[in-house]
């Protein structure tokens, strides 16, 4: 039984696998195969998106099965009836389960006691289905593998995109450079189960960046944004108030206000670095509307192959062999 | 690219082409071509209705389509996140729009930025399927062309239906009566829009009764609900206090006190004239519970008929040309 | 036509017909017939339930039909509209209906102006799709029938699963023991429609238990729990504070307390005797943690009985004769 909870416990060799097979679901839309036939899943939701409920529903249709969407309205995920107990029902009738909630202990409580295929479609923790999406992007635009590459991501570096980011820069190699305030750095544990040495607690320094190693990769922490994009193949933001953090809007958006990309802070990058944003975009805040819309082929190509990158996850666990070989990269 | 936005901006012969499809598509329920196969359609509904919501999701499946409904909890269309931003990610994953939603101009940013047909299934300024739908059902009861018959409105004669059928009666050449108080009379604008000359703005006058020109059709704004139901073919009303207008409705309500269809009404009209009711009905407003259950037949097929002039207008967006030849009328 | 409104008005031979093609759906899930291909069923849901729409919408789905999930925000089933409106339109483009709310009467006028297959997903007054799943799976895991078993339900016995257990036990002639405070047992009226005679009325006595003849089976209504609890084939309780009744809390949850299935219980009933929990489970309430998971097996087996139970009633509701001959029991 194969789950999508997270890119801590996703293994290099299986990131690539799937990665590897992204690329034959996007080119053969209408015309590969339909492994969840006779199949219902559920998308299970405490919070709303539309990107990453339309992909889903999309992409577990043209995989061949049936879709259920379950709202925090329709089932009340760990309040009222305990995780275990929903999970061992849910178990016995449908095949397999998308969870987007809060607590990432709540998909792995329910992956444990369902029994079925579950993925991790955004938790406090890691938001693995994004990354794995930039990281195809990434390689289809620029035709090369991300490892070795500079990865510049701007904003807030203590959530779940970030975390996600440092444990993929851990397993393929690349350098992740988070350009936030000091406020905004991942927190040390997440950098240690990364893969990260002595180095990893940097609040026991007082100091403006940071270069830890964490498994075959590097995480730089910088506050510096001009520092951080200098020479960066790939520049990646996020919105700063995101779901659930309204109350504290005010406090980030000053905090974070010198973080945005824009002209000023592309043109350090490397000729030709790809502007990536996994939206919803708040021109003005994050990223300035001329260099959305300047890169939008980018960003709007990015948000589409969620739908293709998600078809290539559920495709790989109820496969019980990966079947694909490895096409390139640190795996 | 084929939208349904408008009745204004759809011409009358498209109008003939939607309308004599669809007896085919209600005579072959089950055996019709399904041309959605493989398609993935939207409903993206900031206001909830049973009768669009359920017509739309069945006609959409018996076309061969899967259906995704998305709710205001789902989706805030043009909150949030810019509708240019929203449709431009769909426009990449699904291959047909529905929307209900509050400004006209939400539905036509979504048409132009998403690339993929979009239907207008109600907003402040239209509802072309409710018309479509309303007139297809009068030629099918009556066997005979609209054109040159007598539909007399009643009741709130400014709101979106009774505008869809004033750009109706430009295209396909009848007389409409919209027997209401000068208040509830439209606006000049969408007179104009219609085709309406000099005469247009009856705001300049101390009238009772206006009779415009618009286009092949005319126009006739009334006050007296008597005069404007004598001989009439069809006696058409809509609830008096729709959705988002519960703060006026005391006020509404006796305003439009006197706008009742009942039997003394329907006396009036030619023998045989039908009644119709876009339904939800308040007995005792706008209608009489006699007359309603005495119209029945007229009114629940009415709203049947709604799944298939929808599905004759999906099918006829997603050909590139429409093949049926033109049957009848001033197209 | 036929519904599935109550088990008052299902007659025995039907109910027996129901169960006996349980096991045909449950032992060929991914094989059977599926007999509302090119159908839409409407699941319409004034109150939330996981366990009951997930399984009606996979079980419609593996049956060859699409499904239409409605709850209380798209729909407002006796509110606003009248329900015969509702019906009438519903009826002309779905071709069944699952109905979850309040007034046994809203499903009963749906069903008579629909002219649709209706099912009773759970009233005030009945939960019969439940009954029948518990009744299927206790003779499932005990390879006997029901009829001359003992049945011992635990808890509030005035509420809508108590009195389908009720008129179960009057067609298919079991002792059903309801061991609850004598307020909490049921109004005379439900014995008499069930088919008590003149001791139906055990308001007029001052007794601490009451023995009635309801049918074929009997009714007993017992104060103390360990007394209803010895030689029970089956042990089965409720949640105390259901949907709705959560302004009485407090109130209930302390006239309840003393009847908790828990070890010293389950002692008390036959060897093998199974425990029965429609869920969602309150532990230490109406059961105690241990004996919840001692019996894990049989109560999600009773959940997941449900997806087959609500086949096999589907399937009989679109076929005019029921195939199946009679397999054990008192039809």
């Amino acid at each position: 039984m194969k789950h999508l909870l997270s890119l801590e416990s996703l293994p290099a060799h299986e990131m690539r696998a799937i990665l590897d097979r992204v690329a034959h679901f996007k080119a053969n839309r209408t015309t590969h195969e339909r492994p969840l036939t006779g199949q219902t899943w559920a998308l299970i939701f405490s919070k709303s998106s539309t990107r990453t409920r339309v992909s889903f529903e999309v992409g577990i249709r043209e995989l061949g099965g049936d879709v259920m969407f379950l709202s925090a309205v329709d089932i009340q995920l760990g309040r009222g009836e305990p995780i275990k107990d929903t999970a061992r029902v849910l178990g016995r009738m449908i095949h397999g389960a998308v969870i987007r909630t809060f607590a990432q202990q709540d998909v792995e409580d329910f992956a444990a006691f369902s029994g079925i295929p579950t993925v991790n479609a955004l938790t406090d923790d890691e938001h693995p289905c994004q990354i794995l999406t930039d990281i195809f992007t990434f390689e289809e635009l620029r035709k090369e593998s991300i490892a070795g590459k500079i990865v510049t991501f701007v904003g807030d570096a203590a959530c779940n995109v970030p975390a996600s980011w440092i444990y993929a820069a851990a397993k393929l190699g690349f350098e992740l450079r988070l350009a936030a305030p000091r406020a905004y750095w991942p927190q040390p544990d997440v950098l240690r189960r990364a893969g990260a040495g002595a180095d990893a607690d940097w609040t026991l320094h007082n100091s403006v960046t940071e270069r830890i190693q964490v498994g075959s990769g590097t995480v730089e922490l910088i506050q510096d944004l001009r520092l951080a994009a200098r020479k960066a193949d790939l520049l990646y933001t996020d919105v700063w108030v995101s779901m659930g953090k309204e109350a504290e809007a005010a406090k980030r958006i000053e905090e974070l206000s010198g973080y945005q990309i824009n002209a000023e802070i592309v043109a350090l990058a490397k000729p030709g670095a790809l502007v990536m944003h996994c939206l919803p975009a708040y021109r003005g805040k994050e990223i300035d509307e001329a260099t959305l819309e300047a890169h939008a082929s980018t960003i709007f190509t990015e948000a589409e192959n969620r739908l293709h990158t998600q078809k290539a996850i559920m495709a790989w666990m109820v496969h019980e062999t990966s079947s694909a070989p490895s096409r390139s990269g640190n795996s």
